[in-house]
Parts: structure tokens; sequence; C-alpha cells
């Protein structure tokens, strides 16, 4: 018999040799969703052994860097001749949103882009063999603490009030046996925890977006082991980065956007580590990406300099705080790894997720990458060069400012369908169930099937006369207003307006236009992208014929658009395990040239031309 | 007409050539004491003449080093031809204890142990230069300054959390003229605080004693400008150390005691600021020093281990923390100098002191030295080698555990006269007025006195045929115990009882016995002394006469012995404000060999032996 032990669940089962893992994952209680049946083909039940090995012939469907990294689909693999540790990843129906399919995000990326191997946290766990007491040799518990990490790092250690208070007990019940965790800090090294015995490390990557935050957990094998994502808590004092920074213009407010941010992050935080069954003073590391207003927001210093001429923001390159300073719930001296901004409007949420771009690969193809959250954020570059900027997109992406928007989890509406002839309108829910709003990739999936259809207008009008024929009762008129339901059961109704579309509308026009000033500046066109990535929240995913139709994206060969969903925080996840990708962030924020669209004369013009759909160029589309 | 203005008032005044330092002072309002009636006799008048210079013949008074300083008595310097600037020091009155009276411990010291020159705390003040910000120059608030320091002092700035929120509207108030308070830290500096315009820099020295509290307060000149006692906020927990660790066995308890002695010292901080018209936020530089089970629960370590074999506390040396970590009442960043520890009783309160004996000149001289706290602290020494011991005295000379014992402040009867003849006792108070208990001086004076009369005898028992002869109705029969009536006046009675004389023999013989066994320990015997050194919160002034008759201090040529009163006090301030001082207290603390007392073999003997007044070996004394 083989035993296979399943991780994070800790159960342990015994099999005969050829049992498909799926059999024995069930023998034990764990479930691992199978869409498919269990014909390995929709990649769902992707797990990974961590030690040991079976018989997998799944490569073709997951990929060979996957495959060599020792993923495989729980429904295919069979126990071979030795016991194996398999880790399983958090059920991703458990909140249905996109955020928790994190490891459908990863797979959108090249495998040359993903850390390989464990992660490398920025704190390390080393065991330190402390000498006992002795009567007269002078040594406090420090001093001999200090001697042995000393000898067996060869630095210095810095031992924070926190671990200090922790020392003698620790010290005396282990018989000086211990472990250690610590970070590089000024040439030595700086005490996080003191451990009794080692515990896998804990981390955890932020993801501080003005609508939407995210937070990921993982341990040692560096795989996400859970998603976790809610409504900023700002949201009530305003729906965007502008109306924000003008509500902190006091000490008392500022001090409330700083708690509610915290308010937020802490929350997630504390779920995950619960799920996990873990305890949140075990993270021991954490990394944060946000805009550089939000990034402000979260240190309590005050944003008002960031919206007034230079437009100069108090810090780019956050200091290496501890949670404790900043508030997060994690151990108190975890050290805070916040990615750098580069410009006023273009922050560390942008320069992670650059990481899940061939901008982190030093090519010499030219690629597009368009981050669209309520500002939306671009680069445009490849190894010589990284042009960046900023355009206010607002919150409609991601639900905000629409009268049935809401965030991409259980029960939004993900994308929808109306037949041509019949006018029949049909939709997919994310989680299935009733629908319960809409999210950004189902307004993008409507316009576009509306616009088909002939039921909207260039001008992002319903074009009453074809619902007339179609689709009579789908239309309410309100004022000079529209309303058009998309689904009503059970009571609740999911409605549109045409102030919902117009929204829209402004956003992917401030995004077009300013991809459009862009490539001007370095006079080139979007014919020569070889690669155009798409990220942000709208969705689990975005249907990229959509988004073109609508004119949110140029029409370019489908195969250079790639569509990353939530880079920064998959950009986050891999600065927070891998020193490689920590380094090559800040490469990339170093090497960003910031172009303030506010300065380009042609801004307005190319703005003005993007509000119809797709746009008042055909030639562009 | 000259101008001599008056600090901290910031008084000025103009006077004709030759007008009495004293007149000019009163005619501005500034009260200075002069209880010889202006005879330039008493010394308690001292102020410093910091900018220009007076006429001053009184030199033979208050020594050439401090004339040399530009120390002058207010009553007899008279105003020269040009503009002066008159530091004078808090009211001596004001609380009428010793402490208070920290100048006059001062006039005790070798000049050549006190740091001459502005204060060198462990902060520095710079004017720092900010570039204003520029549109597009990719540089933040932190970038510039971060730049500007590094061409100004020449290393890298760490900027903590507190001073990153203050720094956008300080720069953008000032255009960039900015004063930065840092210190230096692992090859850079950490900022303090951020200022708009140059301010004096503060600094607080704080003796944390296990009975009593003491807290200086200094201005940039490095002389204290006043000083304050109160009794440590743990005594209701326990009077000596051994009951304290006892208590702080359980987290909460240790909290407890933690926030008492907080709770103490930030109450003197605040009652010191206040009076110099500061807020505590302007406290940049700290020094503490304490025992090492104080510091322990200052820093809410556990303590236990001080107490349990091999005797081996957490901490001697404490990292460098800052003022908001520990929780002391300052600028949360301000850098905590806390003098290091060489045993589990011998802890940085005596290495502090030590700075104010012959240890700290590198003589050749052997001396010894006493500091008689609750835990007596014994150093003895030269240029060759230091011995280290402690022994437990007892909180009796602190006035604790005496029925009507009180702190060497106001209302404290310090000394005692009996006339031998006809028996008739006098006394007197400090601050005059009506006695209200009696301290450690006032004990040791008493008992003396009582001993030389013959009414007191070598077992500490009162003679009570003496008595009934001389001073019969002082003498109150109590079961098998006596009470002494020692005075009576508005309903308030001073007594002592045997019981109280029992425990200032206790105290007595623990220390004297401890001086011995040093002393045997190196083959020497008292006459080899070239120095005794003895401090501690007695009263104002100990008298060596009675010390010596009761046995506390050997008979040694009267000139050999030196009181320098709360020395660790002494010695903290002047780590505070020196960085000599800080390398050699450090360096004396490495040089220490500690002496367990409970190792050696004829301890108990010799402190049996000294139970007697003044001891059992009349050869001795």
């Amino acid at each position: 018999m083989i035993n296979i032990t399943f991780l994070p669940a800790d159960k342990t089962v015994s099999v005969p040799e050829g049992t498909p893992l799926l059999v024995a994952a069930k023998a034990v209680g764990i479930h691992v969703e199978t869409p498919c049946g269990g014909k390995g083909v929709c990649g769902k039940c992707l797990v990974r052994v961590t030690v040991g090995a079976v018989d997998f012939d799944g490569g073709w469907l997951i990929g060979e860097k996957l495959t060599a990294q020792g993923f495989v689909l729980l429904c295919t693999a069979k126990v071979k001749n030795e016991d194996v540790i398999v880790l399983t990843f958090a059920d991703i129906n458990r909140e249905a949103g996109k955020f928790a399919d994190s490891l459908g995000d990863y797979s959108r990326l090249e495998p040359s882009l993903i850390p390989s191997g464990a992660a490398e946290f920025l704190v390390k766990q080393t065991r330190i063999m402390v000498p006992t007491p002795k009567s007269g040799d002078g040594l406090s518990d420090l001093d001999r603490l200090q001697g042995a990490v000393k000898a067996a790092l060869g630095g210095q250690l810095f031992v924070p009030l926190y671990v200090l208070r922790a020392l003698p007990e620790t010290l005396r019940q282990q018989n000086g046996k211990i472990y250690l965790v610590t970070y590089k800090q000024d040439g030595g090294f700086t005490a996080v925890t003191i451990l009794a015995e080692k515990k896998p490390l804990l981390g955890v990557a932020v993801d501080l977006g003005t609508t939407t935050v995210a937070v990921s957990i993982c341990g040692e094998e560096g795989v996400p082991l859970a998603v976790k994502t809610a409504y900023n808590g700002q949201i009530a004092h305003g729906l965007d980065i502008i109306s924000r920074i003008n509500y902190a213009s006091s000490p008392a407010r500022l001090e409330e956007l700083r708690e509610k941010a915290l308010g937020t992050i802490n929350g997630l935080i504390r779920q995950l580590a619960q799920e996990q069954a873990m305890n949140p003073e075990e993270i021991t590391s954490l990394a944060v990406s946000g805009n550089t207003t939000m990034i402000h927001l979260l240190l309590g210093v005050f944003p008002e300099y960031i919206r007034l001429e230079p437009y100069t923001p108090a810090v780019y390159h956050v200091p290496r705080y501890t949670a404790a300073e900043i508030g997060l719930c994690a151990a108190p001296n975890a050290p805070v790894d916040m990615a750098p901004g580069v410009g006023s409007y273009l922050g560390g949420d942008i320069t992670s997720g650059a990481l899940c771009t061939s901008l982190a690969q030093d090519s010499e193809e030219l690629c597009l990458f368009i981050d669209i959250g309520t500002n939306g954020e671009i680069l445009l570059g490849n190894a010589d060069f990284i042009l960046g900027c900023a355009c206010s997109a607002g919150p409609a992406f991601e639900g905000g400012g629409i009268s049935s928007g809401m965030r991409a989890s259980a029960g939004a509406i993900e994308r929808v369908n109306i037949n041509k002839e019949t006018g029949e309108i049909s939709f997919s829910v994310i989680g299935g169930g009733e629908p319960a709003g809409i999210c950004g990739s189902g307004m993008i999936s409507l316009m576009a099937e509306l616009f088909r259809a002939g039921l909207l207008d260039a001008g992002g009008k319903f074009v009453r006369e074809n619902f007339a024929r179609k689709n009579p009762r789908r239309i309410v008129e309100n004022g000079r207003n529209a309303v058009f339901v998309l689904a009503e059961s059970g009571g609740k109704t999911v409605t549109v307006t045409e102030g919902d579309i117009n929204n829209i509308i402004r956003a992917k026009a401030a995004i077009f236009s300013a991809c459009r000033v862009m490539l001007k500046n370095v006079e080139m066109d979007f014919s020569d992208l070889a690669r155009v990535y798409v990220a942000g929240g709208f969705g689990r995913y975005l249907n990229m014929d959509d988004a073109t139709q609508i004119g949110l994206l140029p029409r370019v060969p489908r195969e250079r658009l790639v569509f990353l969903g939530n880079s920064s925080l998959m950009g986050t996840h891999m600065a927070l395990i891998s020193e490689k990708h920590r380094k090559k962030r800040d490469g990339l924020a170093r090497a960003v040239t910031y172009l303030d669209l506010s300065d380009e004369v042609g801004y307005m013009d190319e703005y003005m031309a993007a509000m119809f759909l797709p746009h008042t160029d055909s030639r562009l589309f």
C-alpha cells in the first residue's frame, strides 16, 4: 500500500498502486471540483505533488513548465509505487469570483515568468543552537543568541522588543534549540519571530485597489493557497482617487481612510488565515501593491500634493516598515515589501503587474500593458524603453457607478448572449444560481452583444425601434433615460441604464485614447505591437472580441491579445515569493518614463474621438 | 546700557554697567533663592553665563572648573561692559528633596569627570535644504530629502513612518529649508523629527530605582534644568526586587508592572516638560539606567530567570529601541540609550554611577564604590580590574519598611542632634516646616546620635534605663517592642521602633559585609582604599561620621570618603549628553567581573558579624 498525504488538510490515506488520486482524495473527504467530470480536459483540479511522483500524462493540457514543477490534474493522475505528498488549493468555488480562481490567472502567464521552486520570502527560517546559560559566563540570553546567530549566519542580529519578550521562555523550553525567522537589513539581520519548533512560513500578497482589495496567502511551496477580495472600505468616501484625496483633507479624515483600508485588508487576512487554520501572527512576510494614492492613505501620509501641481507624492519607494508599524494583521515585526510607484498616478500596482508581461523578459518585442482599474495605468515598451501613463477610468469596470453593478463575485452576470434573429437574451452567472447584478466583463459583453444585434447605437443609446420589434418588454422609459431590464428573477431585477452605458463608454474612451497618445508619442501604431496585455478586475474572463467590439481594445490579431486578470495581485505574489522578481520589479520601476497626459495637447481630441462605439475612426476597428 | 537675557524664562532687561546680576534678575521677576542673604557663601544661586562674560570673583567657592564653564553666583556677579545671556536653573526649593538639588550633586564630583561644552546627544540637528519639487523629475519628497541628506551628512537616511507623515507639509511650508533631527544607525542615519525651524534639543535622563524614580531634563547647554523624583508606582506590588519578580509571574501582572513603571516615569517627564513650557514630544534623546530587574520590567520582559539558577537575565545590553517602542513619553522615534548591566543584580544603575568615580579616570588608585539603593551594588577596583557584587539592602534607607519612613523630600527629618548631657533632641527638616516623617539620612543620624548618647545599645535595643533618666516621655513600651517618639507637632507624630532600627542594621550589615568579602577576595583591606564613594537616595547629605558610627561605612580617613548622592542619575545624565561618557560607561561595564555573593562561603559569617553597632570587630572602627 502507498501512503498519500494531502496538504494543507494534512490527511493521509493508504491505497494500492494505480489508484487514481481523485479516488484517494475522496476517501479522506478532500473535495476538489471536477467540472469536466474527471475527463482531464478542464484543468480545474490542478494539484501539486511536492514529495514523490505520480503517473500523469496530461502535460499537454497544463504545459511542460507546470508539469516540471510537479503540477498534475487530480482526476487523471494515478498513484505509482512510492508515497507522495499532494498540495491541494482552496476550493475555487468557495467565492465564485475571478480572484478566487487564482491558478486560472497563473495559467495565462508565460511559464518562464512564474517563479519556480520553493518560496524565497524576504524572511528566512534558521535553526539556531543557543548555548545554555552558565553561571558566571556574564552572558544574557540576548548575548548568547546574538553569538549563535553570528556563527550561523555571519552577521549581527537586531532583536526587536516583541521578540526579546519571547526569548527567555522559548530558549528554556527548547533547551536552546530554536528556530529564528529573520530578514537581512543594513548589513545585518533583524529578527521577526522566535519559534519553539519549525513552522511553515506564511506570506500574504495584498493588492490595494481604489475599488477592490484582493489578498492571497501562500506557504513555502510558493503557490497561492487561497485568494479573497472585498470592496475597499473607503468607497463610502468617494468612488475615485481624486474624491478620496479631497476627503483626506484633515488629519481625522486621513486617519479614517487609513483605518478603512486597514480594516478591509485585515478582514481578508483574518478570513484567509482562519480558512487555513492558521493564526494571522504566523504570517511573517507581506508584499503590498497599490496606486500611489492608496499607498499614501494606507500609510496615513497626506496625499494632497499628488493632485496639486507639480504632482509630487511624498513617497514612491516606501522604506521597509513592519506590519505593526503600518497596522497590518501579521507577526508584528514581519517586513512589508511595498512595490515602488513611478508617478503620481502610476503606482506599485502596475510595476507589480509588469512582472506578468514580456517587459519582465528583456524582450525586444514591443508590448502594451493596460491595467484597467478605477485608474487606468498603461505601460508601453520593450527591453530598450518603457513609457508609462495613467488616466481616470472610474470604477465602472468594477461595477462602481453602474446601477446594478457589482464586483466579479458569486451572483454577477459575467457574460451575455443575444440571438440576433430572435432577440432572445441569455447570460451566465458567476457561481451559477440567480443573478444579483452585473460585473465589468458582463457590461462589456452586454454592450458588444446589444451593438451587434442593432439594439445599441454608436452614441450609446438604446435603439428603441429595434427593441420594440424584438424585445418590447425589455425597455422601460424613465424620463429621457431608458432602462434595460436584463434579468428578473425571485424579486431581484438586474437593469442597465443609458447612463450606465455612458459610464462604460467614458471609461473605455479614457483608456483607448491614452494608448493612442502613448503610441503617437513614440511614433508608432497599434500594428507595431507584438503583445497587448490587459489586466483588471472585470471578471474571471474578459472576452477580447467584446472588448474590441466596444472599442476598449484596438483591433489587432487575436493571438496578440492576452488577458491577465488581476496582474497586480499576481505580480505582488511573485515579488512576495521571489528575490529575483523583487529585483526585476524595482528595475522596471526605475526604467519607466512617466508621461503626464494632462501635458499632452492631443489627449482631449483623442478622448472625444473615442466616445463612440467602437470609435469615430472605423479604420482602427 | 547693557542687555541681560535670562533663559529659559527668555526675559531681557537693560541695566547700567556694574549692576549686580541679582538686581537685574529681580527686575524681570526671575526668582533665584539666596539662602545666605546674597553673601556669596552658600552657593545656592548658581547660574551659567552662556554668552558674554560678567565680573565674578567667587571662583574659590564653586571651583575653577565650573568658573571656566561660565558658572557664577547670581548674588555676587556684576554686569560688565557687554551683553550677556544667563541660564538659570529650576527653583531648588520647589521640591525641597535632595534630587531637586541637582547642581549640588555635581559639585561633589571631580570637575574632570563632568562633561564640558555643549551637549552631544545621541541625536543631532542639521539644517537641510531640500530642492523644491519639479514636474517630471520623477522624485518624491522622500527621494529629494534622502538625496539632500546624503549630500549633507554623507549617509543613507531611514525615515520612520511618523516622520514620513510630517514630511510633505513641512517641506512645502518651509520651501524645503528644514531642520532634521537624526541619529547614526547601522552606517546610516535614522530620522527622529523633521522641524520647520531650529529648536533647542531636549533630553531626559531617567534613573529607574526599585523604590525611587528620578528624572532630569536638559537642553543643549548640557546642564540639568530641573530634576523630579517620585516613588516607583510598582511599590504596591512588593518592596524589593525579589517580590517584584515573584509578582510578575503572569503576562497580565508583568504588563501591570510595566505600566506602573512607565506611568511613574512619564508622569515625571510631563511635569518637567510642563515646567519648562515644553511639549514632551520635543524630547528627542533619552538615557535610562536601572537595575537589571527594573529594566526587564520596563521592557515587559519576564524577569523570572534573574532569580533562578544560573541567574541569567534576558538582556544586559538593551538594543537601541525608540521611545514609542518602550512607551516613554517623548518624540516617538527618539532613541533610548540604556546603560548596560553586568550581572543579574548588578545593573546599568551602577555602570552609570561609576562615571562619577575615579573608575572613570583610569586611575591606579584603588576605590570602593557603594551605591545603596533597595539593592546595594558595589564596585571595587582601579584601572587594572573592577570587581562587582550586589546585596539586598531593602528599602529602609529610602524610607521603605520604616514606620515613619519617607522619601528624602519636603517634610522629612534629615538630621538629628542629641545633647549628650541633657538628652535634649533637635532635628532639621527638609524644606523647613513641620516634620512629616524621617528619611534615610535622618535614620542614620538618629541611630548614631542615640548610640553616642548611650540611648541605643550595640544590639540595636533602646537603653531603657538611660531613657528613663534623660527622656522618660520619649519611650513608649508596646509589648516587647519599644517605640521612640522623635517628634510630635500638629497632631503628627514621627516615631521610630526597635523594628525600624533593626531594618537599618540589617541593611547596613548586608552592605558592609559585602564590601569586606570583596576586599578579602582580592586580599586587601579597607586601609588599601584611596577613595570610598557612597551613593544613594538617603537624603541631601549623608553625614559620613554618622554612617561610620553605625557601621555602614568603614572607619577610614575622612578625606577618602566621598558622598555622591544619586550617582546613577548623574551618570545617566552624563551619558545622555556626552559620547565620550557613553563609551566610557560601556567600557566600564565590559571591565566588571561579577562576584556572586551567594557563592562566597564567608559571606554569611561576615553578615552576622556586622549585625551590631557598629560591628563585632571593634578594630575596624
